[in-house]
């Protein structure tokens, strides 16, 4: 049969809630056997609580969570009712500047990783330190977009893994050049994570075994993926 | 060990060229098992050229793209350059309305398919009626997207897997309701697929294996993730 397994996703199970100066990449290889060339998806939200990124709210203010959100933007592009579309710091554009109430303490805040690359290279490190092994690592979180409904996962940091594939100069099976010519592989990553971590599962990291080797070099999500506010269209 | 395989992206390999007529579904099934609860990935090129949706341009016309382009548009919405951001009869918003020049003959333009959910029905139907299993069908484009660079596969049709899941009411592992509350995992699931069939590679298939059984159901790009004009922030 001409059916090549070449991707595989797997949850890593039996994560702890995760505290305030956890090593993510401690705890992920108490539980999982990480091999040369896996990418390790994490969510935002363990990689926020092990830097200590909560905040504290009052929770009978209906207002806290706005609040909350525009002190971390550095715009606000839109409005409509108690949805607020920002752009943070880093220059994500996403509803509430990334800032999450669930699966966290009732009056805390779960603020975004100030550098979410940082993030990723820090537990890309530790587990070559500790395991010996090169691995990808990719921060994710769950993004709403323009035009269409519905939440993907995407990448807010990466390490060890391109965020971006130039094809520009490649051609296509007739030899002709690709039109499509930049494609966001961490996104599709983050996005194939998703599927097994689920959003109620308690899942918060997921290993993607097999990505293609040419796309394990160094890259940041910040530098690749991240649309400068005067290149951007749609603002 | 806490690493649970999950989810597998094979390719389909071996596709011949297609051509106007052509089944997809059984060019898969000749070279492919599939099980029940697969869902099968196919590109729009492929499903596009099945259906005879290629059209001849002058070649020489430079401006022959950005015509075809405008004239499968219900609205343009920005210009910069060659590029034109448009909104098709479908209602997505995508570079060129989807028009592609690459891997087809010279002076040859594909176009979307006329009623994506429905090729992704046919496909499903027909899989069903010679191999005697329920899969799910989606049928994948490469899109840009707003604020972030680099395109991701995303679903411009499907059947027999939801397009959105929505997650409201559902509980966190805290017991608060979850504040994203729902999900397209379509769209992660053509992004999965596109990581094994790449864009020179010749894979215009794949399967992902493994999808949570809750998720197989009726659904369509169309209803569920098409944001209409009136409802979008950012157009």
């Amino acid at each position: 049969m001409a059916l090549e397994a070449r991707l595989t996703v797997l949850g890593v199970t039996g994560m702890p809630e995760v505290v305030r100066g956890d090593s993510i990449a401690d705890l992920v290889l108490d539980r999982a056997e990480l091999v040369e060339g896996d990418v390790l998806v994490v969510t935002q939200k363990v990689v926020s609580k092990a830097e200590g990124r909560v905040v504290a709210f009052d929770p009978g203010d209906p207002d806290a969570k706005r609040r909350i959100a525009e002190s971390e933007a550095v715009r606000v592009l839109r409005r409509r009712g108690e949805l607020v579309v920002t752009e943070t710091r880093h220059g994500f554009v996403c509803a509430s500047s990334g800032v999450d109430l669930s699966n966290v303490a009732e009056g805390r805040a779960v603020l975004l990783p100030v550098d979410p690359d940082r993030s990723s290279r820090r537990i890309r490190d530790r587990i070559r330190a500790r395991a010996g092994v090169r691995v990808g690592v990719v921060v994710s979180d769950t993004f709403g977009r323009a035009w269409r409904r519905g939440l993907t996962d995407v990448a807010i940091g990466c390490a060890g893994v391109a965020a971006v594939v130039d094809l520009r100069g490649t051609r296509d099976a007739l030899g002709r050049e690709l039109s499509v010519t930049e494609v966001c592989v961490v996104d599709e990553i983050a996005g194939a994570a998703e599927l097994v971590m689920g959003k109620a599962s308690g899942i918060p990291a997921a290993v993607v075994r097999g990505v293609d080797p040419a796309l394990l070099r160094d890259s940041s999500v910040r530098d690749e993926v991240v649309r400068p506010y005067g290149e951007d269209l749609f603002r």
